[in-house]
């Protein structure tokens, strides 16, 4: 049994040091909430997570979900937890206070979130699902929409679900079949789809099914896609749910690799006359509709990397402190936390998970920027920001979280293997982190396509610009040794951009070949600047009164570690990019 | 389900072209077989191998083993399988003629072990554990142990298992507690052995344990340890088995994340007055016969780390070429192997199983040049550059083998997360190979340790000469790249084992804190020299009348690939080891 604490330390210093919350909060009019706002937020949800969430999340590994009769019965604690969460009004910390939200900015929702993951990642995928059906409905859902179901949406007391994949349709959303045949004010939806998160539950009275579906007129691939919401019950004219349950039904459950208690549905749509749908934005716009629900619960997925690594690594962290191997020449017995490949695997994880951290909140915060602009210009230069960390948080702290998960396996040694310890567990849930709202794959398309092609490279100079200013402005000599490392990565990352403009621009194989590498190498780019920039905090306020030395000498070790042990990662991310795409595309189907 | 083949023309190309079989089998006295003879065997082997083994790999998964009243019972199907191995005379193919064996190339044996390997990796622990105990036997036995117990070995009539760790004593078998008592001609054994390998089973007449225990006046440490034969039941004098049980019991099986089909026992010597055993070597002298049994099963553990992404890529492959998502702007459908990304993570694949492949082989073929060799100069420089290769291909493979079978789950996309789809068993049994025979921080410090600072060097510089000897003879235009790539990895290798002479020697913790990154670039360097060679024969073999094209060109793409997309991977580890030790010991227990 591994406890769970935030790093409410670390937290903190991101929020208040990187990030800025006390500007946002500021630019908000939460001036009276900024002075220890975050720490009496962070200390109440530590306290629910570590108490009520963390000790479930082996039971729902054990005990998982079941299904009868198509309904599915979630892991026996989880509906008690859940309650406690919306009695402690958790779900509703960031929400739009028109819909009875309490308006808090989004990256202290984030820092919140990173708890409940942590503390029992399955769980909290509900409420980051309903979390994406929230926007959606708020950007495209017409008044009435809005009125009927975000307040119960925003206060947790119904969920909500992302249902897009079907058999055929995975990435490849243009093949979707379901149909929405128009009948009065609302839709006849039908249709299967799959893998749907936590698609049905007993914790709610109601659950609010986002649907992509096509009209039957429709043109042909992603164009002639549209949104829908489809209650589990129906409401009435004033928006409260009836007994009328709504042709919306699980069928079955998926038997998967983590995750269990995450119940994954095979949703099927209209079996018996066809389920009810109200259209969310206009018909045919549901692409559009989809990717704000998804850019959202991309960055939440990101979110979970970080999380699941940080719970790995208090479990290694404390199995390596305690474990006895090996002898000093005393005669003396150490813990395995003393044997230098140990610490080296601790410290990679500690310095990875300290960079992952930095850049999830750091992303998330530019919504709250957007949100507060002063101007069109503030708006437009945060909204970019956004859209180009979105990729690089879901794909590049996904795939670290892998290798840092594994690394907390290796640290328990033969023990990593067997169930009981826990650990394994970590390393089975993190698998699905770099497949589902977008693979790896597909967020480094959309970060070489989309963010950097499309614009010709605009946000991205204008990222590497802030950084070579930021590490410019370092000029205590005993980082200089960090900053000149950082400063080279930034300079692969130059060379990075401008190959991606001259070769990939002509050449969809280059571009799609050498995408992953780029988003790879723009990650630890990203984490090697901002830990860097917490280094530079950190030694300048050693000389505070009262400064905690041990934690302030530690960010500087942890940077110092990223920056000679990661950043090399960089160099060698940017010479299989330049390689382009020609071996790659050279061998035949058959030599494969 | 996947179908499992045997990738014959590789293996065949591998023993042919890199390992010199032929000459392996003339200083054998083996001419008569050369001829024909791997071709014949693998044959053989890959039909019992996909036809009974394969279809196994899933049922040993789900059904696992099970135990009661301290008899494990092994998933059905198992039993029978193995008696078709044994029947066949598959066990005893590399064996000591004086023994039954056939004495064929250990070599040979190996590509015969990956079919067993691939094809069902837990139930292929049996035979693989066997073999050590029969090298340790045979090398350290007296001939009573050798007559009454290597015949039945070898046949495979009865299995073999290694009984060394226990609860406080994994890595560090210095604190090992079980004990040996002194009593006539043989000891009384008793204590506890935990994570033993089909410690128990049903399947044979009757199991040699092979234990490590210390005597009652034994010195402190691994110099007080000795190892004994304990067979499960007792031999009379002829050496036949009686019905007598001895004193040694499977109490428990584990609940692993992997490798559900190899029952890992906890066993309990000696409950009821002693389980009876029998010396093997020396007393105090049992870690030399306990290297013996390691050094062959840690080749053996690379071989899985091989086999399993093998096994692996052909199910990620079938898919590849099967999943149709997206569609050409001519309206038709593709299948996902023509798109870019998923060719990078097959061509990974294949090329670093090609590598991976190229390296197990070659280094078992070393014990062949060693047990054949004309004169001791010769020995001398096979066995230290087997004891060289030995930490690098159980470490580097078994890591490596990591990253392949995930990017096999990751090609599947969703489906890869689901248990039935088949992949994620390959992800899950994969995750041990790091850790038992020795955790890769362990075949790291062997390689660092004794295999590079106790001789200065030598194995190392002869290891890199070997290799510019090799690059500098291919001439060929169309190579010169991969060869100058290749080159410069030879280099980046000779400035980390200058690094290595000069720091780690006088450093403990720089050499703890590099060993790892060493390691894992003397893997990459090993592959690329390896697949550069093999792209030489190939374009060498182009011109020959009736080559097989397509075959040809797709090793020299293999090797291209990986010298653009994987080579670069050595510059960066070189960077991260000369970093050194410093920061990784800076931090205190408490800043973690």
């Amino acid at each position: 049994m591994s406890d769970y604490r935030y790093p409410y330390q670390e937290g903190v210093f991101v929020l208040n040091q990187l990030v800025g919350l006390e500007q946002i909060c500021h630019q908000a009019g939460l001036d009276e909430f900024a002075e220890g706002l975050a720490e009496a937020v962070l200390d109440e949800a530590s306290k629910l997570g570590s108490e009520q969430l963390a000790p479930l999340n082996v039971t729902g590994d054990r005990l998982g979900a079941t299904i009868e009769n198509n309904n599915v019965i979630e892991t026996p604690g989880f509906s008690n937890a859940y309650q406690q969460f919306c009695d402690s009004g958790w779900p509703s910390l960031a929400g739009n206070p028109e819909f009875g939200g309490q308006g808090l900015p989004n990256v202290l929702a984030v820092a919140v979130n990173e708890i409940w993951q942590s503390a029992n990642l399955a769980w909290s995928l509900c409420p980051l699902l309903t979390q994406g059906a929230i926007e959606a409905i708020e950007t495209h859902g017409n008044d009435q929409l809005k009125q009927h179901y975000l307040p119960k949406l925003i206060s947790g007391e119904w969920t909500g679900t992302m249902n897009l994949t079907e058999p055929d349709a995975g990435t490849d959303l243009a093949a979707l079949k379901s149909k929405a045949v128009p009948e009065g004010d609302h839709y006849r939806i039908s249709g299967q789809k799959i893998f749907i998160t936590w698609g049905d539950h007993q914790m709610t009275d109601n659950i609010v099914h986002l649907v992509l579906a096509r009209l039957p007129d429709a043109p042909a691939g992603v164009k002639g896609i549209s949104l829908f919401v489809v209650p589990k019950y129906l409401l009435d004219e004033q928006g409260n749910p009836t007994a009328q349950r709504n042709d919306a039904y699980a069928v079955s459950l998926e038997h998967k690799l983590g995750i269990h208690g995450s119940p994954t549905c095979v949703m099927s749509f209209g079996d018996n006359g066809g389920a009810i749908g109200y259209l969310v934005g206009k018909e045919n716009q549901g692409l559009a509709c989809m990717f704000t629900m998804m850019n959202d619960a991309r960055q939440g997925v990101g979110l979970q990397g970080l999380a699941i690594s940080e719970r790995a690594y208090q479990h290694a962290l404390a199995y390596a402190k305690e474990r006895i191997q090996g002898t000093l020449r005393d005669g003396s017995r150490i813990s395995i936390i003393q044997h230098p490949d140990v610490r080296r695997m601790l410290l990679q994880m500690k310095s990875s998970i300290q960079a992952m951290r930095a850049l999830v909140y750091v992303a998330r915060a530019e919504s709250d920027y957007v949100n507060n602009a002063a101007d069109e210009t503030a708006q437009l230069k945060h909204q970019k920001r956004n859209d180009l960390l979105t990729p690089i948080v879901k794909g590049w702290v996904t795939e670290l979280s892998q290798e840092l998960t594994y690394l907390a396996v290796q640290i328990h040694g033969g023990m990593g293997f067997i169930e009981e310890t826990g650990v394994a567990q970590y390393y089975r849930d993190a698998r699905i982190l770099t497949i589902y709202e977008g693979t790896t794959g597909i967020q480094a398309l959309d970060l070489i396509g989309r963010k950097t092609l499309v614009d010709g490279g605009v946000a991205v100079s204008d990222l590497l610009s802030e950084m070579r200013d930021d590490l410019g402005a370092i000029s205590a000599p005993e980082l200089q040794d960090i900053v000149t490392a950082t400063q080279a990565a930034v300079e692969h990352a130059e060379d990075a951009k401008q190959w991606v403009l001259a070769q990939a621009a002509q050449d969809a194989s280059a571009a799609g070949s050498a995408s992953v590498s780029y988003m790879m190498l723009m990650g630890y780019l990203c984490g090697g600047w901002l830990l860097t920039k917490s280094a530079a905090i950190a030694q300048r306020d050693l000389a505070n009164e009262g400064a905690d030395l041990e934690f302030l000498n530690a960010k500087i070790i942890s940077a110092r570690f990223f920056a000679e042990q990661m950043l090399p990662r960089v160099g060698a991310l940017l010479a299989a990019m330049q390689s382009g795409g020609d071996t790659i595309m050279a061998m035949s189907e058959a030599q494969f």
